[in-house]
């Protein structure tokens, strides 16, 4: 197919999608569609997924993998940062938008190198905590060791945008030989995670400060890919990976397993939480599966390398409490379950609804 | 220097950073931080490079220029779109995120290959019209020969936005031996626009309707990396290129020179202005040199190559309107210059001001 037939082809399916109209049950954008969760699924495939259509695209990960003219493999991801309130505990919107691209080039196997970054600023924002943000942004890329070399603003009126948002994108190199897909897991694997769950959703939601609720809970926003290097050595055979964000481990489990011929079943007693950020969910009714985090992620390990890749994470202090949290078994096919503490089980659907607005 | 070691130097610089009161005349952001001219450079010298300081970002080009670990040359650039209206006659939103990151990348002498997009949307935003800015976007890349691989949405609540924000970033293959630097313009070298100016800003200025014109103006926008092609290729010892977006000729003419040992005088009477785009600037009292184009750019080329440049660009249709513009004079230092029609000069100074608020 010559460049001009495929550009035809292109051309003529956006020329259907313009007359198509959308399976979605919504009319307008809700704050469900950013939540991560099933309404931001239904979004993207009938909005952006059908019109950007392309091999890179459908694999839908956290990175897309490319192949530069001489061979060379690279990642390449993007994340816009809208939390409120800008500032929380253990952190702000920039460090968010510093290891929120670079945890997704991580998980997607590549070594995360050169960030870009783009602000849209509400007029009237004070330079002063500007300053502060980007501070904390280069701050940030000089402790991950990745460089940001480019950059845009664009400011709007008053009352046009939330203080500022800010919008990274981020390049990595794939080392040669590096293969992780969903569908390189199979029954029989573990399931890791990298750490304890659900710290930045709740250190965010408490510090919006309309809840009576006095925690010490601090977000856990950090760089994961020294951690992804250290399993990759550990146990070179791991099948996949994905940064448990918006939604958290429940719908990136979920999205794992959606259409494949595998369940995952998770064991609630070895999902490690902190005891307050426990107290916190309980008090909010929030299930702290579907918490985002900003520094942990979920892996899929071959049975004979997960010791080895627990062992490893846990020499790296962001790793301490690195552990299996479950098993792939064969049936059934698309569904993640919880073995609850009390010894009985239910199905952990992807996120509903958007219980935590704006949380990254 | 080991890695160590220039983390600790960073950590420190920033560490003063944060110290530091900025040398800005304001304490918080203005519209006119956001005109692409001499706000914008204030804002951009006082938060962002002094916080990013690399060498990547020092060079402050439309793109960042990288060396893969393998040795390919890539360009990388990002680029936030709020413009309103969203659809004016000529594009809209969709249109200008993915030319507009493509023409940073084609004017750094890269092919643009892949970009990335990322939307925060506003709650309540029609589903309808977000299909058709995608639609918009699908058929840009198309048309252009790239590929949309990977992306991000956002919602936020009611009033946080206004409808709808796109950042694309973009990474480009820079093939080997091409060379484009203010540092290579000398005095004798010719100034080339690649056609008629100042479209897209009064097609959306129009466009808003609370202007009592009625003139038939549409934007420009356009991918430009075909021209740029094929200059290189009639002009080999091309020396400099920029788009003219925000701040429009005038501008970027100005961050040309600026602490450059040598000066830029344009010639009125060779500027290509549509007739309609010169009325409708002389009723707003806007000089059309600051007004920003989506499809333009201003490339600075050697005298013996003048004419191959200006008859390649000629030969395609978004270069018909190709011409020498000026020249590089060697003084006075650092200035843009303007012969007028009537046969005397006066010196173009950045854009001061915003006059054309969310433009692009």
């Amino acid at each position: 197919m010559t460049a001009a037939e495929r550009e035809d082809r292109v051309l003529e399916r956006i020329d259907k999608f313009r007359q198509r109209r959308p399976r979605l049950l919504d009319d307008v954008v809700t704050l469900a569609h950013g939540a991560g969760g099933k309404s931001s699924a239904a979004l993207v495939d009938a909005v952006f997924l059908e019109a950007f259509r392309n091999d890179e695209l459908e694999q839908l990960g956290d990175a897309a993998g490319l192949r530069t003219p001489s061979g060379e493999r690279l990642a390449f991801s993007t994340d816009s940062f809208v939390v409120s309130p800008r500032r929380f505990p253990g952190g702000s919107i920039g460090h968010v938008a510093v290891h929120g691209t670079i945890n997704d080039l991580a998980v997607s196997g590549a070594r995360p190198q050169w960030l870009s970054a783009a602000f849209v600023i509400e007029e009237g924002f004070p330079i002063d905590e500007l300053r502060e943000i980007v501070a904390d942004m280069s701050e940030a890329a000089a402790k991950a060791g990745v460089q940001i070399v480019t950059g845009d603003t664009k400011v709007v009126g008053k009352g046009a945008a939330d203080g500022v948002y800010i919008s990274t994108a981020g390049v990595g190199v794939v080392p040669e030989g590096r293969q992780l897909s969903a569908e390189l897991v199979r029954p029989g694997d573990k399931v890791v995670v990298s750490g304890s769950i659900g710290e930045h959703g709740m250190a965010v939601m408490l510090a919006r400060g309309d809840l009576a609720i006095d925690a010490d809970i601090a977000s856990d926003t950090a760089p994961v890919h020294e951690l992804v290097e250290l399993l990759l050595e550990a146990a070179p055979s791991t099948r996949w990976m994905r940064d448990a964000t918006r939604g958290g481990v429940g719908t990136v489990c979920n999205e794992l397993v959606k259409d494949r011929p595998f369940a995952l079943v998770l064991d609630e007693r070895s999902l490690p939480v902190q005891p307050q950020v426990l107290g916190a969910c309980d008090m909010l009714g929030i299930d702290p599966l579907y918490v985002p985090n900003e520094g942990k992620f979920v892996a899929v390990v071959a049975p004979e390398e997960a010791d080895a890749a627990v062992g490893a994470l846990r020499t790296h202090p962001l790793g301490a409490r690195a552990t299996v949290v479950g098993d792939i078994i064969p049936e059934p096919n698309g569904i993640v379950a919880l073995r609850t503490s009390f010894g009985g089980s239910r199905i952990v659907d992807m996120l509903v609804g958007d219980p935590l607005p704006r949380i990254c």
